[in-house]
């Protein structure tokens, strides 16, 4: 390792010990994003957008595959439409940005910068649906959206950020339950077969739930410092916007009613997940299938410059539409240099190249997590290469489930609780009775909040609200 | 023609004596798009946003070949970042919305929403060039901007409207002008190729250059009401952003220096040019390479529906992949109906099938232009949907090239522009001298603009502005 090489790797803090500065190092130096002129709104600079394209793609591919299609709504908000649902704008009020002026003159209505679409979709779904043969209507919208944050964090918090928000209206109150379960579902799916990051998954409780849900569905990742991020919602609207925008059809049985919507999003906070996950003290480290660049080819010339070059570029060409792939065939930096740079980047696989493979008719991989070489015959070159990419995805999975197994705590009363918190940082799994001002209680004596209501776990236990019997299972946490 | 079927064009006005009114019956009623409850904000449903999907992936594809990469730069530009560049400012603050207020407090410097990207741009790219070893920069942005416009119409003009916005860096003014070319010859490509939209290019004059740019090319259509649309506008820069917000290189000689810059962009008013060009009295009619649905299946029910529905089905299954396909199954219309609808829907192919295709082995297709309904045999079937899509592009392309050739007019004097103007709409072709005061003065005489100095055509001419000796051959026409 020479000197440059060293200090290269040095400008990162330690994941471990500066959790929060490594964070910030690793999204700055990998040029993920950068601050911004205006208070809380980042860049988000190519290498960043690549991950959201890859995001984009891999979702929207399941949106279409469960029939959405895509559409897009004005940016504005008029004042009185952000006011008709009573909780929806209780919720959002407090954190918008105003415009009040537009051109040359002052608006007679002041409109919002949309913190989320409901309020206009659900004006144009008055409009559109008559018939119950104009249901379902099975919507998304990828755009921006802006919240008045009052402290911000690259990716994971910022006053404007790029989501998609589907928009959904039903028929019935089950086919809107179905729906929103469908949704949670494809989010579990691809956040964990995607983006390698295991999660728990639930129901919110009434104080967590969006402002203006019937109920709220969330999945939930547990972070290297031991924070819950809440990673995708999809909420079950029930027909409380129906009524407040008046969206109603004509059933088959004649009879007027309101329809029943769905509403569930997943935002560029997800790319902060992504990075705390897997990265380590050498930087990023992105799973396969959503890395920007899968394979980079690192030439390692000193005399026969020519030769190699030539051998790594008809690699490149041959593998290229079969991966993302990238050669690095910069003169102005030594080999060293370029694997510090393309391990901090998170590139899952290196190939090295030089006279002495060629010689053997080989090629040497290096895996970003293991960093343990091993030579490959260049015949076998492209099987061996989608194996290991496989390999790979399952691996990044797998070390972060341990993970979230191992930090997750049954506690059994507020005395484990208490003591819990004070040594272990995770998610902690508590029984409950149902009763929301027992959640509550627990929440504020804890200083940590319900993350989600399994769906699936029962257990015979006692609520550590109240002391009486509860069979639910909750996971608390401190959150992002 | 049953009722239902003669009622269900009547709706549309004819094209050729109502085209305004036809235009917005078209958008609106192939729910392409609709007016929102903000003034001048129109919501692209569905249908109209499959084409900007497909839009954007044809162009995006153009702009990553030519090695460009997507970021994303902030919503929101401070009023003071806006001001930097003198004529940019004065350009766009008359047409700006202004954020006044964030959460609960008063901004103490107002917002702008971007109306173009370059301020906010330029405010990074100064903070990330340092040295000659960063240039090009070649970065893309798809996003939503706003400007506050008086008067507006679908697509065409909209307060706000979906885009993308090009800003690149270079180290010399070479590297610039070819970059800014290029750009407009990849639009003209995707254009003339896949919208299938023939276009006449060129520089622009001083007076309608954008705002900030050293000069503006711009590729321009001819609409059938004769006026003139600009479909993609192309910047070169130089370096007065560069000046106003102090982006500098250090040079291989070690000297600092400034960057050249461009910009470019294509946005949903190009959809409002593909609707106008191709539609006719029937509705919509989109050419394939665009066409949300390329070919519609249209079972032919009566009685043996079990089996022309089975038949109908494995069609559609065996040219899913292949083609964007649909099967229109629904019950509660008849075929005739449905013919109406896909026609004013603009899908170039239809397949119908019926029992007595089956009984043949054929089915028929009917191309959305012609009308004209013929038989293949079903084992031919995909080989021939791809021949007749090939021809349909094309045949789009050439009826478009034939108006716009017809309705080129070579005009010598201004006597001649002037009997032009009262009996023939379309591009005036005249000569010019250079001088920009008598560009105006034809215009001001003629109420017509400049569209585009040619950058092939030259001619030995007079100058219609002072009757000197002139050379260029300058497009004027009437414009949206």
């Amino acid at each position: 390792m020479d000197i440059k090489e060293q200090e290269f790797v040095k400008e990162i803090p330690s994941k471990k010990d500066f959790f929060s500065e490594w964070y910030t190092a690793v999204v700055l130096k990998a040029e993920m994003a950068d601050y911004s002129p205006i208070r809380g709104c980042m860049v988000i600079r190519p290498y960043g957008f690549a991950i959201w394209e890859n995001i984009q793609q891999r979702l929207d591919m399941r949106f279409k595959a469960t029939g959405h299609r895509n559409a897009y709504f004005p940016l504005f908000i008029p004042e009185s439409y952000l006011r008709k649902e009573a909780e929806h704008v209780e919720g959002f009020a407090p954190q918008v940005a105003w415009v009040t002026r537009g051109g040359d003159e002052d608006l007679t209505e002041k409109l919002v910068v949309r913190p989320t679409s409901e309020a206009i979709i659900c004006s144009m779904y008055a409009k559109w649906i008559r018939s119950y043969r104009d249901l379902p209507v099975l919507v998304n919208q990828w755009c921006n959206v802006v919240r008045w944050e009052k402290s911000t964090r690259l990716f994971l918090r910022t006053t404007e950020f790029l989501w998609q928000e589907g928009h959904t209206a039903h028929r019935s109150r089950e086919e809107g339950e179905e729906e929103t379960l469908r949704m949670l579902n494809v989010y579990r799916d691809f956040v964990e077969n995607d983006l390698a990051i295991p999660v728990r998954w639930g129901r919110k409780t009434e104080k967590e739930k969006f402002a203006g849900a019937l109920h709220t569905y969330a999945i939930e990742a547990l972070m290297p410092d031991g924070q819950a991020l809440q990673a995708g919602t999809s909420h079950n609207l029930g027909q409380h916007f129906a009524r407040a925008f008046n969206i109603k059809f004509l059933d088959s049985d004649n009879q007027e009613k309101y329809v029943w919507q769905t509403s569930w999003g997943v935002s560029t906070r997800i790319i902060g997940a992504l990075i705390m996950t897997h990265g380590d003290d050498r930087g990023l480290a992105l799973p396969p299938i959503i890395a920007p660049v899968q394979v980079v080819i690192v030439p390692i010339v000193y005399k026969e410059k020519e030769e190699v070059l030539k051998r790594a570029i008809k690699l490149r060409d041959a593998l290229t539409g079969k991966f993302r792939v990238e050669l690095d065939d910069r003169d102005e930096y030594k080999p060293g240099w370029k694997f510090n740079e393309w391990e901090m980047r998170g590139v899952p696989l290196r190939i090295e190249i030089g006279m002495k493979d060629i010689e053997k008719g080989e090629v040497t991989l290096v895996p970003r997590i293991s960093g343990k070489k091993f030579a490959i015959k260049e015949d076998a070159l492209e099987q061996e290469i989608s194996r290991c990419l496989e390999e790979l995805q399952k691996s990044f999975y797998e070390k972060a489930k341990k993970y979230l197994d191992a930090n997750t705590f049954p506690i059994r009363n507020m005395k484990e609780f208490r003591d819990a918190l004070k040594e272990k940082k995770g998610f902690y799994r508590i029984t409950w009775c149902g009763n929301e001002e027992c959640a509550e209680k627990i929440a504020d004596e804890t200083g940590t909040t319900p993350r989600c209501i399994s769906l699936e776990e029962k257990e015979e236990g006692i609520c550590m609200g109240c002391g009486e019997k509860g069979s639910q299972v909750v996971y608390y946490a401190r959150a992002y």
